[in-house]
Parts: C-alpha cells; sequence; structure tokens
C-alpha cells in the first residue's frame, strides 16, 4: 500500500494536498476506493480509503489506527561534515532507512564547500525531501529532521542537553565505539559527530572534547569514507541497542 | 603514502608495472627518492624508496617490511543479487572499506538484469577494479575478491563447504540477525545472500534454506533498500565478532 504524509487529520478522514495529493493522483494514479496508509509524523499510522479526488485535495477515510514498533528506541542523531552533493544525500537516505532520528549539517574546517544563507536554506528543503522519501519507503511513521547548516559554535544548542557525543577519529587507538557503548545511557539522545571528506582537524575534535563532552571513538583498522564511516556508526549505535538486527 | 599494488616481488625490491606503474608515475607523478607502501595480497606491507622510473616498470626498494593487523579475522562474503549498477558499485567499494572478503554477484529471480557472457566478464573486471581501489583507499593489504557472476545452482561451489549462509528476508519476523550471529562459528566463512530490488522471492529463501541450509534472519522493522541491507549487515556481522568499531 502506498503511503502518504497526512496535510490535514479529522476524526474520521484525514485530507492529502499540495505534492502529496499530485503524488496520489498524478503520479500514481489512484482512484476512489484505493487503499492508502497515511502518517502525521506521531507515530501514528491510518490505513484508509480514497473517497475523493479534487483539484487542491484528497479526502481519505480512516479504516483502522496503529502505533506500529517501527520507530527506533534510541534517538541517534549524524552531524555530518558538509561534503559533496552525493555523499550528504546518500547519508541521508540510508541513515533514515537504518532509524537515525535527524541529521545536523556541520560547517567543518575541511568541508570544501561553505553552504551559507539561501544556498543552505535551498539544500536543507532538498535534504528533507529526501529523508521524507526515504521514510515512507523504509515504513517509517516519523520523518527524521533534517536540522539547518551549522557551525560549531552554534553545535550544543542545536539538541537537547543531555545528549551524548561520539566523535569517530582516526587518530583513536584505544578507545573502541563498542566499549564506549556499553557506558552511554540509550535512554537519552546519542549524536554521531563526522568528518567531512579528509576528515575532522585535531583542534575540531579537542573542541568536540572539550565543549561537548564529545567521546572519540576508534571505528576499527579500516579507513572509512565519511559516508561510510557515518552509516557504519549508526548501525553499529542502533544494532547495540536492539534498534537494528 | 600512497599504496600500490606489487607486480613482482624481489628480496629487497619490488617492481610495479601496467596500470600501478602509469598510476605513480603519470597520474600522481612520484619521483625516484618519493616514499610509497606496497602489498602483494598476502597480508604483508612493504615501505619502500622509488628508485627507479622507467617506461615499463617502476623499481622500488623496500625500507621495512609490516604485518598489519588491519584485516577481519572472520571472512564474511556478500552474495548480491543483482541490481541497478551504481547499487552494485557503492555495495563493493563500502563492503571493501568494512571489511569483505568478497562478492559474488548472483542472477536472482527478479533481477532487472541478467548479465550473461561477455558482458558479465566485463563487469566483474570493473568490478574488481572497485574493490582494488577501495582496498588501497582503506588501507587494507588484501583486495577482495569479486567472483565470476553466479546462478543459483553454482553457489554451494563458490565458496568453502563448511560456509554458514545467512538471508535477511522481510517476512522473517522471529529470528533476529544479533541472536543468530550468536549460534555461528566465527572461525568459519559468513556468506550474506542480499535480494535485488524487489527482494528474494520466496522459492528463492526456500531454496538457499534448503540446499544452502540458509538461516533466514530479521533486520528489524524498517524495510532497507537493498543496498543499505547489504552494508548494514555486513557492517553487524563484523561488530558483532570484534571486525569493526
Amino acid at each position: 500500500m502506498n503511503r502518504f504524509k497526512i496535510t490535514e487529520l479529522g476524526k474520521e478522514v484525514f485530507w492529502l494536498r499540495d505534492s502529496e495529493r499530485d503524488h496520489l493522483a498524478r503520479v500514481l494514479r489512484l482512484k476512489p476506493g484505493d487503499l492508502v496508509v497515511g502518517f502525521d509524523n506521531t507515530g501514528m499510522e491510518y490505513t484508509s480509503v480514497i473517497r475523493k479526488i479534487e483539484d487542491k485535495s484528497v479526502t481519505c477515510q480512516i479504516l483502522s489506527t496503529d502505533h506500529p514498533d517501527v520507530e527506533a528506541h534510541t534517538s541517534v542523531y549524524i552531524v555530518a561534515g558538509l561534503s559533496k552533493g552525493e555523499k550528504m544525500e546518500w547519508v541521508i537516505q540510508k541513515g533514515t532507512e537504518l532509524g537515525m532520528e535527524g541529521l545536523i549539517p556541520l560547517r567543518a574546517k575541511r568541508s570544501v564547500m561553505q553552504l551559507e544563507g539561501s544556498k543552505a536554506q535551498e539544500r536543507v528543503v532538498r535534504w528533507q525531501k529526501i529523508a521524507s522519501e526515504a521514510a515512507k519507503q523504509s515504513h517509517r511513521v516519523q520523518e527524521p529532521k533534517i536540522l539547518e547548516v551549522s557551525a560549531w559554535k552554534d553545535l550544543a544548542e542545536r539538541l537537547p542537553e543531555n545528549t551524548q557525543w561520539l566523535i569517530p577519529y582516526e587518530e583513536e587507538k584505544t578507545q573502541r565505539l563498542v566499549s564506549v557503548l556499553d557506558t552511554l545511557d540509550p535512554q537519552r539522545p546519542i549524536a554521531i559527530l563526522i568528518g567531512p571528506e579528509g576528515g575532522f582537524d585535531e583542534t575540531e575534535v579537542s573542541m568536540a572534547q572539550e565543549k561537548l563532552g564529545a567521546k572519540s571513538v576508534s571505528l576499527g583498522p579500516r579507513i572509512l569514507r565519511t559516508e561510510t564511516a557515518a552509516l557504519a556508526t549508526l548501525t553499529m549505535v542502533l544494532a547495540h541497542y536492539g534498534d537494528l538486527g
């Protein structure tokens, strides 16, 4: 069954408008009587039948309401140093499937692109769309949030105060990710700081350790590209707390 | 230091020829006196100095020989249902970084492309090149092997007889990957069977269970794309046995 993000939720019906309406009516060419699933980012899921397709909206009648246990129980965020377009998009798409709670694009020292102003905003809109599509495809009921592009100094404010920060770092040779995960509290959010191509520089790692209390961790002896490191770390964190695999 | 695959190994020198020679001399424009690392797929690594650059070969003098502990101790293979080009390439590149031992492309029922004959051979050559490049970049000392494109009936012969087969499957709701990993022997090879876009069909899963003794496993409640499933499963298997994170 096709999945749609609800624009407005009523008591026994919901409405789809704008791009969701167009996707249903024009792209998928669904008809009144067809079954669809709606979700509203609260964790609920509504199996419904299409009643009316109009120029500006689709009306769906709710048949049953569920609260599927599909979201990860530990909130894991990726903080990704800005890297080339395709890599960010992959991390957002796959990170969504795997179960991340959200992603913060970070202007890191070695980021080749330093998105500013309206360009940054446009890019975030595009990334949010990728996350929303991936959330549907993976049957999630909450879309991960792509936060605005941030500088190091704003990072702490972006996430809850009790967030636990991890920073995979090639020069960290002793502290392994898995042993640090044993010491974290899965009830509190976890943020994974991932460098851009070329990695974080030393001063960024020190800053993360001092200002955010970030723990540097080793991912093992093989060098991982930035996008591989992001997704592998997310996978291992979610798996460690039983949210994946 | 740049890394090169050794063409011929002598006692105190090694030689690079063909594409490795060209890459060193023409692309990277290294000079006699520059330091490089050579590896010969035996697990050894040779730190060396370039002595002579000629039209057909480069001669490097070995300064020190190491056996770095960089390879995974458990042999994990991915058996990937043929999917669109870009996805296979990603799995090969990232699978190499993460530490896979090799990959077998599989003609699955729902594979849109069914590579045959010379096309299949050309593609395998291309894939092997991607694996070789990724091995260098991740500082591995053994390149994963991309095996020939296989049909279901040939699979068993491709890998050692004591291989343990896993098949992630959306319809498997009870047996979780992590609990199955507890029952496997990390001294024996593990093969992860991953469907193409659209997944394996039911008969393929039954066949894998009956003919290969494959254990079907759940990766959790979220639906993963084929390339995400391949890399997440590889990550979790390697992490479970201490070979990653």
